[in-house]
Order: structure tokens, then sequence, then C-alpha cells
């Protein structure tokens, strides 16, 4: 999917929603733990409900890698399953030399057949060039995070620039792709850092985690982050997935991912 | 394995070596390609060609993620054929937020019992504190790599400190964890910054990438970065696996890895 097609598909949908899906195997509702495939049929009914209100979904591999075999099973169902338009991405914040990002540029890209994968920055150039090697997918490059740890190493300001880790690490890899093949993590706890981020990479999409259960605020982020091409996917996991723990969970997963897109639909009536 | 475990195992064989098994489909000899698992039918070989001279095994799980849920399997049936008494290191290079980060320390270390993993740095303290919170294990922290993108973002200095990156990294991380627990990954192509991890970790063991195939000198990291109890694991990986194509690949890698083993043993010798 390219840029263009994402933004007719946040158009159409009035929404910029990605939904997370970091689905956990012991807070999953009781009744689907004795499926066959419990990370699976958990998927399946929370993707019928709300692929709707959602432009992108986002497995994070962790969470079915911490399973063994079956769990990577688990996530190509998912995968082949999310419906035919709507943009997916590897959550796995991989980076390694360049002969081993290779390797896992492959597994995502070829032998999943996800659009995008998200990608550490700490190893340079030559650990992210065997992503951007695939010219019709995406890498979503760690810039500014949406954790605590964020202030650690990110916000360390270089002594040449003045610019801090997170700009540094925009600033160069803006050299090494352009908007139609790159993306950037800009997290929503910190929306000061979303509009840094927006005036060094103007056309670049900001994939945004931390709004809900981590306290970021949506309207902030939009003001923050719009371009005129929208610009932003927003990333919601805990507030849909776990809306209720009961047998109506993917009724209430809908409830919030329609609510959010309410509120995406104003805004991008207002900002665009 | 205790860090004065290790040590012990180190003096016992004269030898620091780390064997990286990143066992790439593609280049194992073709006779092993129509075996039932190759991968692991490659490493067995190599395994018992080389136990004898490696205190360490540090397989690459790029090359086992990117074949798949066959891939995980042959990595899971290789780590159980390491013999007992050898440290064995997941090179997965993981890190997230914190309730992700403790889904891949369980993965690597409860559900497939690896010694230590590496862990990339850039999400700060509580990505990286799931992995400690494993008392027995170790966390092996990436600081300057051996790869040519270090330069990149490892070598900007602070404006506050003036200390490059990777310093930031080790000065920080020393207060999350001590040396029983805690490793650094200092690449070999840049025996000077091991010497400075050297003065900001006195105790901590060093896992040095980078001699053979990518250029470094076994001797300059010795000199640099040994200490009382040694300090070191040196990684060695396209040297050994691939010095042979052929059906002698066993035996070649064989004398590759006793040839580091004394030459290492030399250096114990030297500078313990």
């Amino acid at each position: 999917m390219d840029r263009q097609q994402l933004f007719d598909r946040i158009r159409q949908k009035g929404s910029y929603l990605c939904v997370g899906l970091d689905t956990d195997i012991r807070k999953i509702p009781s009744h689907l733990r004795n499926s066959d495939d419990p990370l699976f049929e958990f998927n399946r009914q929370i993707i019928d409900a709300t692929h709707e209100y959602a432009v992108a979904y986002k497995p994070n591999v962790a969470f079915y890698e911490s399973l063994g075999p079956a769990g990577w099973q688990s996530l190509e169902r998912t995968l082949k399953y999310i419906p035919e338009g709507i943009f997916t991405i590897a959550d796995a914040k991989r980076g390694d030399i360049g002969n081993t990002s290779s390797l896992y540029a492959r597994a995502f890209f070829e032998q999943m057949q996800f659009d995008a994968v998200t990608v550490a920055p700490y190893m340079g150039a030559d650990s992210v060039a065997p992503f951007l090697a695939f010219k019709n997918k995406w890498t979503i490059l760690l810039a500014c995070t949406s954790n605590p740890g964020s202030n650690d190493f990110q916000t360390i300001e270089s002594r040449t620039t003045g610019r801090p880790l997170y700009e540094e690490v925009i600033v160069k890899a803006c050299e090494w792709a352009g908007p139609d093949q790159l993306m950037f993590v800009a997290g929503a706890t910190a929306p000061e850092r979303i509009k840094r981020v927006r005036s060094l990479a103007p056309d670049h999409f900001l994939l945004v985690p931390g709004i809900g259960a981590q306290g970021g605020s949506l309207s902030a982020v939009s003001e923050a982050g719009m371009n005129k091409m929208c610009g932003l996917l927003v990333n919601a996991t805990r507030s849909i997935l776990y809306a209720s723990d009961g047998k109506d969970f993917a009724e209430e997963a809908a409830k919030e991912a329609r609510l959010l897109r309410d509120e995406m639909s104003s805004y991008l009536d207002r900002f665009l």
C-alpha cells in the first residue's frame, strides 16, 4: 500500500486508527482459552468487530513469539485474516548488522507479507538499509517512544548540533529514505516532541503509540502531528482489546474503536 | 551460570571463545540441505567439533525466525544439544515497552532457558528491567557495536557530559545492575572503545563481536579489554561456521576454533 492509498483509506473511513493486536493469552476472556488457537480466535473476533473503524492493525510480535512455534502460527493466521486494504504492521523493533537485518526483513516482508515493520535505530544505517531495500514496503523507525525510559537516551542532546538523539535519528534517517518508504514512531505521551518531529519530517507518516492506557491525548497528538495527508496512524491497544473480559469483549471493543473513529473524524475535518 | 563459574570454565578451557551459530540455510554444505532439519544437523556437527574450544554459543535468532515455526524448532533443538556447562546466548537484540519486554524475557529465559539475551538500549530503563528481573540470568546490552552504522548514533557526544552515547548507555546501565547480571556488547572493530568501556565498567563481562570476517583483532581486543576475571567473551561466527563448504566443514571449523583457543590461551597467560 503506498502513501496515497493509505491517505485515501483514511479519508474513506474518517479514521487514522491503528489497532494494536498485543494479544495476551493471560488477558483474553476465559471462554476462549480452550479453543484450538485462542490467540487467533480472539484476534478474529476483534478484527471482525473493529475493521470498519481501523485503517491499520499492528500485532506486537512478542506476544506471539513468547508462545513458541504455535504463537507464530497464530500470528500468520491473524495476518491472513486481516481484510484486504488494511495496512499491516509487524511491531518487532528489530535491528542488527546488515546480513542479519536482511533476514528479519525477509521474514516479515516476504514470508509473512506485512506492509511494514518497526525497526530500532541504535545500530545505524546498515542495520536499517535491508528493510529499506524492499521498495514497496515500509520501515517504521523508532524515534521518540511513549514509555518512561524514552527519557534515558532519546533526549540526550548532541554536543555538535544541540539536538536530542531522537531528532538526530530523524535527520539522519531522512537522508536514507523519503516519506514513501519510511515512517517514524513518535509517542503520544510527549506531544511537544511530535511537533518537533513534524517540523523535521513534514511529509512522513508518524506511528503514534501511547493514547489510552499510557495516558496520551488524541486531541493533542492530532493537533501537533497532522499534515496535509493526515500523516498519522494513532495506535490504541489495551483500551480496545480489553474493553471487556466477558463474552461481550468484541462488542465492547467495537464501541471503543467507534468512539476513537468518531473523534478522529472530527479532527480530520478540523485540521486537514 | 554465575560469573565465577564462567571464569572457572574460561580457565579450565584456556579459552574465552563464543561461537556464533548464525546458521544460514543458503550457506550450509549442500549435502546437509536434504536432511529433515538442516539447521539443527549443521549445528549439531559444529557443536560436536568445537565444544572443546568454546565457552559459549550464541545463535542469532534472526537466522531461525526467518524460517518460521520450523526455524524456532531448530533453535530449540540446538539449545538443548549444547552440552551442560557451556554458556548460551540468544542474540536477539530485543527491547520494547515494559510489558512487552517481559514477554521476550520469558520466551528466551523460561521457555527456551538461555543463560543470556542481547538487548537494545534505545527505549531505556523500563525496556531493559524485565530482563534484569531474572536474577539468575544475564542481560547483554548493546553499547558499541562492530558494524559501520555504529558511527551513526552511538558516537554522538552528549552536550551535558561530553561522553558518546555508548558511554552514556554504560554509565546509566551500571546504575540498573551489577557485573553479576549485566554484560555489554563492545565491537572488536574499535579497540579504543573497548578500552573506554573497560574503564567505565571494570568488572563487567564484555561480549565482543567483530573479529574474523569483520576485521577486528583478537590481540588488540584482549589487551584492551581483559580484566582479572578475563571479562571477555570474544565471538567468532563466519570464520568457524563456513571454514569449508564441503563434507569436511566440521573438521575445518574445529581447526579454526582450536587456533583461536590457542591464541586466547596465550593472552590469558599474558594479561590475566
